[in-house]
């Protein structure tokens, strides 16, 4: 198989096309309208089942080729989709049993899209069929670039609860303990008398009176995530087989809970995914962390941005528009975070269907002079300038721990508060290394994390086998670590760790928690160090020191005086334990003086509301300078380094001046 | 067949009657207090069925032939009812497909009403036999003055998912669309594989995973529409049939968006509606607006209030009382608005069952010296003195155009802004002229508009065909036409027009807006106008004058400067168009200027919170003055005219103080 | 049988205890440190049903024989659960109808508890030879003292909607009324056609597409009360026939709905119940109430605080701690309040399952040292010294009228003020009595009165057959009542009293209302009295004297100046009304004068935020003084009175420390 970078050996450009939508002379309208705009690859097919296949067996590809042959005419590259995504009328109407089901036990519509139940054997034999299809049509076709596998897997529909689904759940529990005892004992059954004799006693946890075994919750969300993964995996043999040459992917989302992508990642030769931040939120900090998170799925591999809108979507409560300049400023920090390609959806605008009032590179009035139209040609030409980049890395010293069934677990419900949110937790840390402009990898505890200095582990609840080990040598070569409140509780069954939390961390952070006490919603308390101040949010831990020093203590309630953030020497390195949320008056200083000390530091010192990224090859550095303001800045430069300015060509030293909503990418 | 005002030649008075809850000696109490009340109208038999027909095929009328004996005795006349709003529960019990479903695929129950499901092949034949029997039973009796068609159609159940459904839509659709072909074009079912290859794969939109198709919403919603209007039909046949003299008509209801009251109006006799004003609101300006929509549906012809209530509802969260007198002056109100009839849900308040504590004319006490029998009382003498009134019209200059489809269409979902209700919209516009005093009337944009000056189009999203053509008429023949942003967007399937928005409104305003720029809740901008400002919310048009000029500019935002609101000369009229939601600040002064140079004017001038309407006939005028003010008021009247005060009987001239929440009623 | 006290002689002490979640090298463990606590008491085997029965007839009950064995030998004493609150898998699976139904139509799932439907016949059946086996096993067992039935029975289901549950409810329906005509009138069907031919026509009310019959509505809540109790039922019958002489019972809850305790109680040995005051209300006044409740249910019979918590739970938003020592004092003011044992939910934080961040008497630690299990240590001992107060009785002079089926009716809905709580009407009036340290019964207007000097009727809206006639009876002969607005409307049907409100109660009250005006939110009115003021909220009656005298005024509105709250005597007694939501600035004069004069008070006088509780046996009584304040306060005694305070041993008088969070036990 050939990499993405042999691949596309460029900055890839374009966006999801959809000509069926639309009749043949606008074919070319938009082929010349993308070679304007240095559109080098788009997406076709995305949702064509209905179009491909009119009715089962009868195939209808003579659209297709010539939409292939048009877009190869004008230099553009395609990458194609299966058209999984959302099954065709006919087979919804003959195979009822290919619709998912809800909680309610009513299946779900056709006349939206992603019906399909991912358990369904139908729906399954009839994609193999479809993808078999396409790519023996195609798999010599030159405009095919990539596979794109079905789409935005769980989107809508991350749960099912049909018939085919609980026998799928049950053989898979089967496949996972063996026996029932196992799983009895993993699921602690013997509470609420939920002992089961039988895996086909089980049953799906659609309805229950109240609140459920979270053993089988946890399981749950495990097996829906793998019965997709599954389909992909399924449609993924069938292209490797016919095309072996052809990398294939599918596209993920923002802060998408149900599906695992650590393990996605394995499977895709290049992380995809589809990135709408709500203009009303300023600074999209939360994407700059997605990006990140994508970045690091596949260790460093530079990722492609699949989706994007020019200026607003339509699926928001308020659709609020980019202003003139912001696509292009969040479009060169995703480059910046790692992404070796800007892509939107979609090209044109669409007439009808629920999609129509999203934002697309060509609006409705179909006008080159539109401010839209003429952003996106402006970007488009640009990134021609940025070939080094690509395939591009990112050093990073510090990784933040981040875990798919750590974030299912700790949201379960039944916990000591219910209203945290794991990926706040997160962000709340991300975002002090975003404002220093400090680079940060995303890892999960059982990672290699040797090249790392600083691990930071929010709310780390459910540790795993070997995860206590890993810290722990972490650590001992030298490491610094961090790890916050309500982290070390649980297993990967979400059964408790006894003899005093936080568990298996205990020893590392040398603290022993005694209590948990979540704070009454508007109530805060106070944290006491050096003689300063700071309120703190949620939650305090009772500590009781067991090696580690008091680094803060808690100025109110009646454990005052008792330590809230703690320091231990393990080894050759320092864990740190943040017993509270702690205002960002106290973490701001905090995490800065461990960079300091671990010479941690931004690739230039920037004013604030300025990114600043690097991303090296052997042959080059490149940083990125992203000004948000809206107003001009000037950066200085390193000493005696001279670079290029990669979109005016200009050679640039000392200091630089990037304007308002402006960017500067020098290369040295 | 006789009209209305002919069966009912003065001011109808009444109310519901439902002595099927009382003994017969309360019969006979209630006639001697309906003819203390001056009430010559009450409706009768509206939830009868169940005691009509006491099992398939058992009939009893004993009950009502001695109701209609006695209120006839008394000089009351009867509405009669066709009982055919609720099934009985020997109905729902043996045709369980009578019964509609949910969403949720869920049978409703028995035991509340109008359960049934409107496609149900067993409820309308059991329908056509009971019309039938009532017709032929009742047919000659004096009492019966006209019939009330089942009731408030679609109150609670305004959607049914059950298989009978679901083929009736099919059914429909291909009445509609005739190939699936063109369902497929006028849907635009390529977007997210949604293409059909038969009528017969329409699911019912009960449970998509997320958007559905919007060409099929909307479908749904005219389908649901004409199902209970054919139901309407099917009764009304059978009574012409039987009575061919006899008016008919159904009550229509509030701000009541899933019937399209201009369709229905054409098949009644009199269009009657059903007013609850949320005392909570003060001067009820949204159920002004709906006698005035009501008085627009037959073209001016007076219509009939066949619901209010004395002082409180049953049915709100809080249900607040009308203070003395204000029940008296909204019910003038009403009539100055076009109506030629007050009546009350419901004659007595009853003892069991959801509405007991619902207001009556008579209450739970049978206090003759209560204050809202009292009220009833005087009210029902004073319209005796009405009777010049019946059958006056209304001579509007102003007319706004208000359109059901348009209704579903603009509030489908998926849109650059999803909070916006349409009513609101209009309301915005209609509640100027309200506080003029200025007589507005509703219409469709494909209707006659010669006889207006000024016409109105708030966000006409939904232009369909000919719509165009009649508003360029309306302005070239020297109309002025006010439209406002989010107009002329789509089409009759709602599909976008394309080419520059719009659309085909955009050559007769002479604008072309590129972008739309909804706020973020909280955020307004500003207008600029003749040195003057003023706020502006909700939303931005990017607008480019394409010989329109502009009246006003944004103040605020990159776009600052640009056009927000414009007038185009065209042909010898003016189009005006507003693309943001105005302040009052400017919106008043605007509509006034245009009123101004109009010459369109209130009967007479008033202060703040009176209300000044008129009603004319061949032989007379007519102004009520209705003061909702706590304290009196002084009018001056037109020079050299002498009036008739109708209550009062007295002459007055020059001017008339009119006191605290009182009313008064000029003839000339 | 023999009474509670007489097989609980001393203050019980202990928790729930699951050993089946444990290994039995726990099971020592925790013998030792309930020994250590001073547990004596605990409850086995509430959700053990699908470990005793691990398959339809086949039962294990040698592990269960070893923990009583143990427990035996270690002086704890076993409340043993019939464990068949919740239905093993098996049982489910086999038995599908055994299986409650949702509103929706939907099963609820296995993998919670409670899923059964409690008119399954299946389920019943397996009740009754589960609860066999265990009585017949058991019946000699040392340890056994008590039969703990069921467990907090409807906790998360009291609605079913299964055919079975429809059958019968039909069936209840019929042995009610005996004829449908009955049914018709009681149930008021001439409204809305609901009219019944046959009890078989009747559905369940899960869908009304509006509001449904009030009166079916109401029905349906007595009948699945009753068949909640019928299993109750069942199961006593069977515990009574195998072991005679051992007491039975359940749990109730706080502020319970669904369940009307008074009926329950009187099938219940003793009175258990369940108390989760969450720490963020401060001095939890509601739980005091219920535990008076409770203290009522059995005319004044002690019960047993059945569950608490040592510190947090895990089933609210946010659990928060109890901080140091509240636990004791709350747990003391249970006891004053007329507990004659102190529970905890449980004794062993669990590992696994739903409930394992609900706090324990031992905490997932296992650490003797933890603060949690030195304040159960600490408790335990302490009660060792209370055994003198066991079998104490409470003598109130005051009692609250307070009654399930009221509280059902009142908040059915379509009432003129749908806000309204019936447990907040109730607690402001409790709250007078509580703050003046003045104890309080819970009665119902049909029970015996004479005991009392004082009665409080709030919302007395329905008024069953012979309370008018009881209520009467009591003024006659000198008492005092004070009724509260929106009394005296309804039948035991729901059905209105006419001929005005409030209808029987009309001649005691000497008033006549002739409307109700429920304000907007956010209004206000003012009551004027003696010459000052205060705010009233919520509602005005308006009120005519038929006499009564006016003791206040509204001051504000059309009614100005009509009477707000009245006093009527009558015969030996007086009957005040207060036809308004009284401010606290009113109520609390008004209630304390009425007590003044009527000589009724404290045990002793108190600072704010101190508790006087008094429980009195023939030969001693004692008095809890609990300081819930931050700070210490002093108390003065009685004169010549000389006490043993019964913690620390020490003999007082005259006046008496008591510490911050600190309780005294005064006997004399």
């Amino acid at each position: 198989m050939k990499s993405v970078s042999e691949v596309l050996p460029y900055m890839t450009y374009g966006g999801d096309y959809n000509p069926e939508q639309w009749s043949e002379d606008v074919w070319l309208e938009d082929a010349r309208l993308m070679k304007k705009a240095g559109v080098n690859l788009v997406s076709v097919g995305i949702f064509s089942w209905g179009v491909l296949e009119r009715n089962e067996g009868e195939f209808d590809f003579q659209w297709l080729d010539k939409v292939l042959d048009i877009l190869h005419d004008h230099g553009v590259g395609v990458s194609l989709a299966t058209a999984t995504a959302s099954t065709p009328a006919w087979l919804s109407k003959k195979y009822p049993d290919s619709i998912a089901i809800d909680k309610h036990g009513v299946p779900y519509s056709f006349g939206s899209r992603q019906h399909y139940s991912p358990t369904s054997p139908d729906y399954i034999r009839l994609v193999k069929i479809l993808v078999r299809k396409l790519a023996e049509r195609y798999k010599n076709h030159p405009a095919l670039k990539m596979w794109h596998i079905n789409n935005e897997y769980a989107c809508h529909l991350s749960e099912c609860y049909s018939a085919n689904t609980e026998k799928a759940f049950r053989q898979w529990l089967k496949d996972r303990y063996e026996t029932i005892e196992v799983l009895n004992e993993k699921w602690g059954t013997n509470f609420w008398s939920q002992r089961y004799n039988d895996f086909d006693e089980i049953m799906l946890l659609n309805n229950p009176p109240t609140f459920a075994n979270p053993g089988q919750e946890l399981d749950y969300k495990r097996f829906m995530d793998e019965a997709y993964l599954q389909l992909y995996i399924t449609e993924k043999e069938i292209l490797r087989e016919v095309t072996p040459e052809v990398p294939v992917f599918t596209n993920f989302m923002f802060n998408f809970k149900p599906l695992n992508y650590f393990k996605w990642a394995k499977e895709l030769d290049v992380v995809t995914w589809d990135s709408y931040p709500d203009p009303r939120e300023g600074i999209p900090v939360s994407h700059a962390m997605n990006h990140d998170i994508m970045r690091s799925l596949k260790q460093g591999q530079p990722f492609l941005l699949m989706e994007q809108v020019t200026s607003q979507v339509n699926w928001m409560d308020i659709n609020v528009i980019k202003p003139p300049g912001v696509m292009r400023t969040l479009s060169y920090s995703t480059v910046g975070r790692g992404g070796d390609g800007i892509l939107f959806f979609q090209w044109r605008q669409g007439r009808a269907g629920a999609e129509k009032f999203h934002g697309a590179m060509v609006p409705h009035s179909n006008d080159e002079n539109s401010r839209v139209y003429k952003e996106v040609v402006q970007l488009g030409q640009e990134l021609k300038q940025l070939e080094t980049v690509v395939g591009a890395r990112t050093d990073a010293k510090v990784a933040i721990l981040f875990d798919w069934e750590n974030w299912w677990a700790v949201e379960l419900g039944c916990k000591p508060h219910n209203k945290l949110k794991y990926i706040d937790r997160v962000k709340l840390y991300y975002q002090e290394f975003f404002e220093q402009n400090i680079a940060v990898d995303f890892r999960q505890a059982s990672d290699d994390l040797s090249g790392y200095q600083f691990v930071v582990a929010p709310m780390l609840y459910m540790v795993k086998e070997g995860d206590k080990e890993n810290l722990e040598k972490f650590v001992t070569n030298g490491g610094t670590l961090l790890v916050t409140y309500f982290s070390g509780i649980a297993d990967e069954n979400d059964r408790i760790y006894l003899g005093g939390y936080p568990g298996p961390l205990r020893k590392l952070l040398g603290i022993y928690v005694e209590e948990f006490d979540p704070y009454p919603e508007g109530k805060s308390n106070t944290l006491r160090y050096n003689g300063q101040s700071a309120p703190c949010y949620i939650w305090s831990d009772i500590i009781h020191l067991e090696g580690a020093e008091q680094i803060a203590s808690f100025g109110e309630n009646w454990y005052k005086e008792k330590p809230a953030v703690t320091k231990h020497a393990y080894g050759k390195g320092h864990a740190y334990y943040i017993g509270t949320e702690p205002d960002r008056a106290f973490l701001t200083p905090f995490i800065e003086q461990i960079t300091t000390e671990l010479h941690i530091q931004a690739p230039l010192k920037a004013p604030p509301r300025v990114e600043v990224l690097q991303r090296n090859t052997a042959e080059h550095n490149h940083i990125f300078i992203i000004n948000h303001n809206d107003a001009d800045v000037t950066i200085s430069l390193q000493e005696n380094v001279e670079y290029e300015e990669l979109i005016t060509g200009e050679r640039v030293s000392k200091q630089l001046k990037v304007n308002a909503v402006d960017v500067a990418i020098l290369k040295y």
